[in-house]
Parts: C-alpha cells; structure tokens; sequence
C-alpha cells in the first residue's frame, strides 16, 4: 500500500477501492475522518449518516433521522423477521446468525414499503415540477398501486407511531431544517386515499419514516437499508430473549398443535 | 492464467487456488475430470461424493449415501429451517434467500446432531482400538452427554426411518462394503442406553444416517454438510409450496391468536 | 392432532398445514408416501422430484433432471457464491452458515439467469401456439432483453457443458420422453442471436439446464431452486476445503495487496 | 387478545409471548412505554439500551456505549464481512439480503472477540472477588488462551481506537459512572502481555469496546449482538457503495488474475 504497485496487483487493489475508509498500520479514517476524532465527539446517528452519505449531518437533520430510526425498532413477533430471529435463536448458532436471518426477511414485502414510498414521494414532487397540481400528482401516483406503499394497515385503525413522527416533520419544516415537499406529497396521498376509499387508509409507520428519508434527501434504496438498521435493534433483544428462555429448536406453534396434513395442497 | 505471473499477482491468484476446480476458456474440469464426461454418466449423489471428497465412489458405497440422503429430506414445518423457510419465502425475497434462511437455522441444535454422533461413534471405535471392550467404550462415551446424540426421539417413539437405513447398512456389511466397526458402536450405544434409562431410547435419524456416515469416512462435519444437502430439498419443496399459496409476511401463527404479552419476562 | 380440535387451536393448526408431509408418532409420510418405502427403493433425484412436484418421475425423466444437476454444481471460486461460503467459513461460524451465505447471493443475477431463461422458452412457445412462426416468435422475445438470459458467456467461447445436455435433450426427444417444443425455442434463440450479434452467443449452462426444467414442466422460479439445490454441493465442497485450510477471517484478497482508497468516490 | 383464549389457543399465545413489547390495535408499547412517548424524546443508544435491557439508560451510561458503536462501525473490505457484502450486493438481491450475508459472518472469528474478552474480564474480576491477585488472576485467565481475546492486531501496531475509548472510560470512572473493575483486569492483561511476550500486545478496538460492554453490565453474548449493530453501520454503507457502482457478479479478484487450480489440495 505504500509503495507503488504495477499490472494485476494493482488491478486487485483498485478492486476492492472505496471511499469509505483509508487503512493503513496505526491509521483508520472514515469518509476522510480519522477514527479518534469521531470516538466520544460524534453521536451514532450522525456516525450513521457520515458512513452512508459521506458527510456530517446538521444537528436537526440528524435528528429527524433519529427518530426515524427510534420508531422502527419492534412490531413485535407476529412480524416474521422477529419471529425467524427468535427460532434460529434457539437451533444452536451465533447471535449474529439468528439476527442475519431475521435481516434477511426483510424483503420488498416486509421491509421494502418505506423504500417504495419514498419512490412514489419523489415522483409526486417530479410531476409537480413538471407543472402537475399536486392533488392530481397524487392521484396519478396512487393509481399505479393496487395499495399504496405507506398507507393503511393490517391490524392498527391509526398507526400510534404516525402523528409524532409528523408533528417532528412539520416542525422542521417550520424551521427551515426540510423543504416539506414530500411532506405534502404524503399529505395529498393521504387525502387522496381517505375519500376514493370506503374507510381511511392513514399513512402508516413506513409512510412516516419514508416523508423523513425522502425530506432528508436519501436514496430510496436507502429506506430500506435504515429500516435494517433500526429493526435490527428489534431484532438482537427479541433473539436474545429467546436465547436466555433456553428452548431449543422452537418450532412456530407449540406441540400440542402440529401442523395438519392438507391432502387437496397441488404443487407442480 | 496461461502466462506465469509473478509476486503480488501471483499471490492473489495463490489465495483461491483450490483443488476441486480447474477453470479455462471452454474447460471446467472438476476434481481432475472434464466436466462434459461427468454430465450424463455419473449420478448426483456420486457427484456429491466426488465434489466433497476428491474421488468418485463405487457403487454400492454412493448408494448408502443416497439412503440417508433420501432419508432426511423433510421432517414437516414444526421444524425451525421449514418454518422459517416458508415465512421467509412470503417476504418478498428470491427462492434463494427463504432457502438460505431455512439452512442458516440448521445450527448445533438442529442439524449438528448427526456431526456430533459421528465423533461420538468414532471415539468408541478409537477406544477399542486402545483395547476397551465394545461395551465399556459405548457406556464411556454415553457418560459425557446429558442426551446422546442420535438417539432418543421428542416426537417418534420409533423412527419410522431407523430400521429401513439399519437394514441398509447391515446388508453392506454382510457384502463387505463397509467395515461395520460404527455400526456396532451405534447398537452397543443403543444398548447401553437401553439398559440405563426407564424408557427405551433408540436410535434416531441422527444416530443412523451417522452410522452410515461414519462406515463411509466421512469426516464429522460432513455430516452436517450432507444433511444441509438433503433438507435442502424438503426446505425448496416448502417454500415453493408457501409461495404458491401467496400469503404475504406469514407471522407465525394466524392474527387471531396474536402473541400475548408476558409482564414477568426479565431480561438484561 | 388425532383428536379434532376447535376454534383459533384449529386455526393455528391450518396455518401451518402442508401437502408435502404428514407427521403423526411413529409416521413420516412424504407426499403420501410413508418414507420407509422410499429409503433404499427411490434415489435421490427422484426424491428431490417428489418432494417439489408431488409425484414420483418416470425414470428417464428423472435422468434429464439429474444430468442438470450433475453439470450446475461448481464454476470455481471465481462466483460470488463459492467465494462468500469459504470466506463465511473461516469466520467461526457452523458449516451450515457458511452455505446458507453462498445460497443467499444465488440472486437474480448470479442464480436467476434460468428461471429468466425458462420464462422466455416458455413465452416462445406460447406464441408459437398462437400461430406465430418460431423465428418470429425468438426474433420478439429476444427483443425483450439486452442480454437474452441463458445466452453468451463472459469467459467460455464456448460452454463445455452445453453440448452434452443438448445432446441428452436430442435423445429424449427422439425417445418421446420429452415434447422438445422448449429445445427448439431455445436453438431458435440462438440462431436469431448468432445471426444479429457481431460474435456467436452460444446457449450457455444456464440456458442449457433451462431447456431441461422447462421441458420437464417446471416453474420458472423452480429452475432457481434446483439451480440451488446443484450449487450447494460446490458450495459444501469449497467451504469445507477452506475449513480444512485453517484460515482464520479470509479476506477477499492477500494483506500484501489491501485494498487501496479511492478519494473519488462519491455517495450519497 | 382483547377477549380470554383457552387451551390449546392460549397455549399457541403464551408461545409467542414476549416481555419487550405489547401490541395492540392502535397501541405499540415498548418495555412498558408506548412508542409516541419515545420518538423524539430518547436518543437511539438509549432505545438500544432499553429494548436489549428493559430499562432507559443514564445518560452518561448511554455515551459510552455510543462510542463503542461509533468506534466499530468499518474497518475496510479487507474483513470477509464487508467484502462479502459487497459481492452480494452485485448478484441481484435485496440491500437486506445483502446485509445479511454480512451481518452472518460475524461468527466466533470475526465478530466474537468482544464476546470472549467480556468473558474474561468477569472472570478475572471473580476471581479477585474470591481473593486473588489482580496480576495472577490476569496471568491465570491468559493461561487459558493462545491468543487472548481482545488483544493484539495483524495489521494496526496500535490500534488507533483504543486510546479515545479508554480514555472516555477513564473519565467515566473518575465521574462514579462505572465501577472502573473490568478497565483495571483489561489493563492487567495488558501488562501481563507485554511482560510475556516478545513483543508488545496491546489492547485492541475488540478489547476496549469489551472494557465499556463489561462495565456497563452487558451479557458477553450482546457484546457480540451490540458490535452486530455497530458494524451493520459499515456493512450498510459499502454494500450500498457497491450497489451504486453497478458491477454484476463481482468475484473476489479481477478476472486477470483468475485462481489457480493447485494439484496438491487434498480432502476427504
């Protein structure tokens, strides 16, 4: 690495080249920071937002970010990637490999909706650009989805995590900290939703975090990789609840129910 | 490739360089032998053997392996990996990954049992070779476990897959295709344990496809490895017949017996 | 399970019911079938089709499927997925981890080439049935891609294992053991190929091994499973080669060519 | 939930049950606190403090288990966990199947340090509890290891995070934060290695973030699940790198330096 290297070992160094981190002997840099002046001066958040984007976040953006990633934490073991956490958790592997399977089920399904969100958020706001009236932008958008990713949901009438994480948005809006164009994207999805719909469809959890990715400029690709890191918080206390109740090889319903043979089950 | 190279290129070629494979334009050869006189002439479990091992095996050995392989494809969705399969196959996610899940769940606990009954079988037979008597050797080993493994059954008061692989193996024997030496190990184990609880605890599928493992030189570990393969099928065949069915995020039991929530569950 | 049960218990029964298993004390039945009779009776690619599909092959059948699971199983470590299991395996972490890791990067471009492949065959031959010439139809479906998947190869000018699948294919068509609609849509693909591109795009494995699921009546997506299915015998074999190696955390190239820093890259 | 389940439904229930969060139409609770009285109000260390530990931390507890997670975040592609990935990321899978693959290979080598030297720590401080020596109670716990976890680096001569996160501990233990017990046997060690051996062995990054995890009180294994979500932080940010390079496929070495096929690789 110090000295010049020629033809194919270079090749292989260039390779695996990054801009994320500079190694050398005694040296570790992130994003062009060495690692000591981050350790105790820099919050996680931030830390989080400095590795993905390549710079400091503001102190209220980080913020927002935060909270993001404080409401995504658990939805409880009835989501399937606690649930898989929790079982792998007692087959006798690593800590690290039952929460890799639980990450692992967060799929366009499970952990894609906010990804998907943010998506359709930034084309509302590229048709109003265009010169579309946002109500309309919104209608437009909606009608490419059978159900709008971000809205409504199975099991809460109104998500408990939606009017916080809002109120938030609309305060940093109010400061000047967001634009709130997505924010009003959201909105108008929302209003949309609520009267071509029998019952409200309020905007869900994903729907909240996705108006704060999409506001604080992240990829959509993105919001599923934050959901990652926030629901692998989820994720390590349900694995290691599981660990400590000792059970082995959990299966998903007790024995006294196995599972019935369906003999009309066509496979090809 | 063809042309030598030298120092740090030479390094990192050296890094992957492996004996199972030889990769050029139009050849693939795979443990020494031209991949198109393998297609069509060898069957997969000689494959299997071949890859793993280095050389092809005769005949009536690979069909042993082919028992136990066949043997273990599926043990229902009570198992973890099966469960876990399905529910990761409803997450919008590839095949490969629900199946990736399914096999990451096959730890210590779940499919290590048949790994560690190998090492039990062939310390026994190592302890007659030092010139213990069978008996002494299988109690010897017995007493360094709380459960032996491959033997004993949560479910099955007898394996239902015990005696058509037991038969298997000692007709092998009686051909001279194996030695029979971990086969004895296993009865005398059984016996043992027999003898030294208030139920019987007789050899499970662990304990067998182990004998047979054993009998064949399969190093410890390669009994796991060879159990992944086979589970492998039953994990595909669940999780394709989960998604064919079209759930989406499958928890683990229906939303009508929602999880309860336990307010003496201590953690820390 | 014996005794009929009521309510949410029968609910949580029926969510996790299954076509390919009955399990009852002393009983494992596979696809109806208890698995006494198929130890030592069915072997393994049989089982393997049994367990997916629900019914027991017709011997050569059988064979074709076999042939394309014996030629898939390793392309050296040069593959993401091989390369990631004997990495996974020197990090301390069960065999079966190591493979779950290689199985998981089976995607859409690494493994999902003959599910794609299978898609298109079988959309030829739809038209075909719709009364458009076979030229025409390849002509149109392969108008649908940038790289028609299945075709062309990045290292072999040509595949080694093309022509001896084809020729099984040729054989049992000739028998009547398979329609040969799919062949033909295949070669039709090719000859379209050779013709509009500068250089030959000849039928690689994945469209070799497509020709074979689609014309034995496979899923798509199933052409990824058995791909998995093949590729995890490699996958096994590299991991446990690395295993026996001893190295401890493999990186993907030698300390003496690290991976250099790029100061241009951006992110966001 | 809302109304009484009996038998067989509540015993489905009550396996499911969990003590970190409670569910209920419209209600998220977390530990006891419902979700909107978190977001916007806790910081996301304390969140992880409070699902892993079931109570909110003390502010200055809560900062030095951020610079742990800070500290830890990357260490370049040269660890099998980033660059696996990486690779993942190009072979069409989602960012969190990505993740994952990464996330799983920080097994006993690679992510398990932190774990181990946890472990040694309290057992140095048990054995002055029972009256030792605190240098022979660290010279007897070395005795135990080839290599003591947490201590010595292959690349860093010293490894620059060690000083910012024992210095933070330092502090801590001056202001009654922490006990300082588990920072004294570290530095035990320390000395005792460096007597030892022919060459100094400082405390690496896995030992110093094993200091904080001690005196905080975590469980060894969450020193292991704690540096999961830290890394997971790097593991995010290359794969998303990697992703927005758009390689397809990617080996771990260019292809002008294939691996080389070595004769004499032997296995069994």
């Amino acid at each position: 690495m110090s000295e010049p290297v020629s033809g194919a070992a270079r090749e292989a160094a260039d390779w695996w080249a990054t801009g994320i981190v500079r190694m050398a002997p005694g040296v570790v840099e992130l994003r062009g920071i060495p690692v000591q002046e981050l350790i105790g001066s820099v919050d996680f958040v931030s830390m989080i937002w400095l590795m993905v984007r390549g710079e400091l976040p503001e102190a209220r953006r980080a913020s927002l970010l935060e909270a993001a990633l404080v409401a995504s934490v658990d939805h409880g073991p009835q989501a399937p990637s606690i649930a898989i956490a929790r079982m792998t958790a007692t087959c006798g592997v690593g800590l690290n490999n039952a929460m890799a399977s639980g990450v692992n089920a967060l799929g366009d399904s499970h952990g894609g909706a906010g990804q998907q969100c943010v998506e359709a958020l930034t084309d509302i706001v590229a048709l109003e650009d265009d010169g579309t009236d946002l109500a309309a932008a919104a209608e437009r958008v909606a009608g490419r989805y059978r159900y709008v990713p971000g809205f409504g949901h199975r099991f809460h009438p109104v998500d408990p995590r939606r009017d916080p994480l809002l109120a938030l948005v609309d305060r940093a809006v109010a400061e000047g900290v967001v634009a709130g164009r997505h924010l009003r994207a959201a909105r108008a999805l929302e209003t949309f939703l609520n009267g071509a719909k029998a019952k409200p469809v309020p905007m869900n959890i994903d729907g909240a975090t996705a108006v704060i990715y999409a506001e604080l400029g992240f990829a959509p690709a993105l919001a599923r990789g934050l959901f990652v890191l926030s629901r692998s918080v989820g994720i390590l206390a349900h694995a290691w609840e599981e660990t400590t109740a000792g059970k082995r090889n959990k299966g998903p319903v007790p024995r006294s129910i196995l599972p019935t043979y369906r003999e009309d089950t066509a496979a090809r």
